[in-house]
This record gives C-alpha cells, structure tokens and sequence, in this order.
C-alpha cells in the first residue's frame, strides 16, 4: 500500500512530534478557579466540536501540574492569545510558580469565575462536562458558557516550533 | 463574577462563530477508503491528544456526505494542506461529488489505504479507534499507524474566515 512518493516510517515519538511540529495551531492560556484554586496552562491542543451546544475540546496531559486544579473546579476559560502575548504562553507552558504564571497578566471573569486574561483575542469561559483518558491526556469536552471576542488583533500561532503572529482578514 | 472590561454575552451561534473565527488553525483533507469507498472532507477540527501512543482527534458532522465512508472504513489520512493548496480545500469543503474532488490531487497511500495527497505538509495516517456522538458530530479518535512529513513548504492557515500561507522556522 506504500509507493515511490512516500517513504513510510515506523511512528517514532520523533516523527510523530515533527510532524505534529508543521501544524500550526492557535496558542491559548486555559486557566481554573474554584475548590481546587487557581491554575493555568498553555494549550494548542483545542478544537472546536460543534456549535450545537456550543463545544470545545481541550486536552490536558494528566502530569500537567494545573491537573488537579482543573478537575476539582470542573471550570476553565480558553484565553486564545494576540500576537504580542508570546511572553505569557512562555510563563504558563513552563515549570513558573502558579502564583507568578498569575502575576504576569491582568484577569478578569465571566461566569463560571475562571480567570479571563485581558488582551485575548477570544475567550472561551467553559463548564466540563465530560472528561475521558487518552494515553497521558485527559479529553475534557467543554460547554462554552460565556464567550467573548475582539476583533482587532492578530493571533499568536504556533508552527515549526516558533510563535507567529498572524494577521487575520 | 463579571467586570466592566468584558460585557458578557449570551453564546448564540453567531458569537461562537465569531470566536471561533478568530482562532486560527491549520487546514486538512481528512480522506478514508475501504469498503465504504474514498470519500474525503476539510477539516479544520484536528488535534494532537498524547504521543503515547501517537493519537489525534478529529471531528466530523454526522450529516457530512463523507461520514458514511469514513465511518464503514474505519481508516482516515490527515493530509495537513500546504500554503498553496487553498483550491483543494474548498473543492473537498464543498458541494462537490466525491470523484470530482478526488480529481483535484494527486494521491498516493501509505498504511491503512487512505488516500495520501501529494504535496501536504504533513500526513497522519490513523485507525479510528473510537467514536462518541457530541452534539451534531462525532469525535474520532484516531491512532496513527504511519505518518510522513514535509519540513519545506509554508502551511496553510484558516484565520478570520480567511486562507494564510504561514513560513515556519
């Protein structure tokens, strides 16, 4: 089933993440606040499921030190990043105090109470409502129950391991 | 819980759309074959879950004209577009009867059979491991068996309703 054009390779962790590398993807901050405190996390891994009822999916590595956080609250916002918020992505993507992650933005709410970064471009505030394990990750589908978005600034993507902004329209 | 930096709005169809707009994504020709014959749509509904194993998530209206096949043949290729192949996105996005958007490229395969389009990016091709009905789709889970990756090309990027060739590196 193989031919000239396509030399097949065993899916090595390494050909799997480079290639996963030349997907570009919509960088976002997810963040909690409930029971369990206060946690955030930077994500690529969101995707729309359907509009009916509105719905993303988020995958979160079970490892990930906002784990627990997050599934004590049941709540998160998706805080989808401008351009000029690389900065941010670094601080949430990286091994920083939960306390500092926090203190590297300014935050506001919504309805469920997760905190809502200013200068996303879109913000996706989230009851969980379903959470099954894939491998290392848990799948949380995510009713959007809140939403808000700008218009006006680029989005920061993430693509051969690099950030971009990208100007839309 | 809310504050006068964000006027919180019900989520109707049209801010999730809106939203969702501004979260950019690559761009992908999900195609399958087997018993329940080629068929193929685009989808911009693609995420990594967990490397171990290797596995992404899809998702697929269930009133898709593609989503009898790829349910029957249980296989599907991600083709990951690059930044020249907005034509055959819309032609698998489309109205268009499923020989005719076939005509549009040139395939290959590798593993499972799915057809492999020539001049993606990336390809991942997956079985479809399991399927669970959200709303008015399906989210696929999908292992990959055999994947190719192309480090050259810029991707293609669907941002505010509208195609970028995006450069890497």
């Amino acid at each position: 089933m193989t031919d000239a054009l396509h030399t097949p390779a065993a899916v090595t962790l390494t050909s799997f993440r480079d290639a996963m590398a030349r997907l570009g993807a919509a960088v976002h901050v997810v963040t909690s606040d409930g029971p369990g405190g206060r946690a955030g996390f930077t994500a690529t891994a969101v995707c729309s499921v359907t509009d009916s009822p509105p719905t993303l999916i988020v995958c979160l590595n079970r490892n990930a030190s906002a784990y627990p956080a997050v599934v004590a609250n049941g709540v998160l916002c998706v805080n989808t990043l401008a351009g000029g918020q690389a900065g941010i992505s670094n601080t949430f993507g990286g091994k920083t105090p939960m306390a500092e992650r926090f203190a590297a933005g300014t935050w506001s709410t919504l309805e469920t109470g997760a905190p809502v970064l200013e200068g996303a471009i879109a913000h996706f505030d989230c009851q969980i409502t379903e959470r099954t394990a894939v491998g290392t990750h848990d799948v949380l589908l995510c009713q959007v129950v809140a939403i808000h978005s700008d218009t006006a600034a680029p989005g920061l993507l993430y693509l051969d391991r690099a950030y971009h902004a990208l100007h839309g329209g």
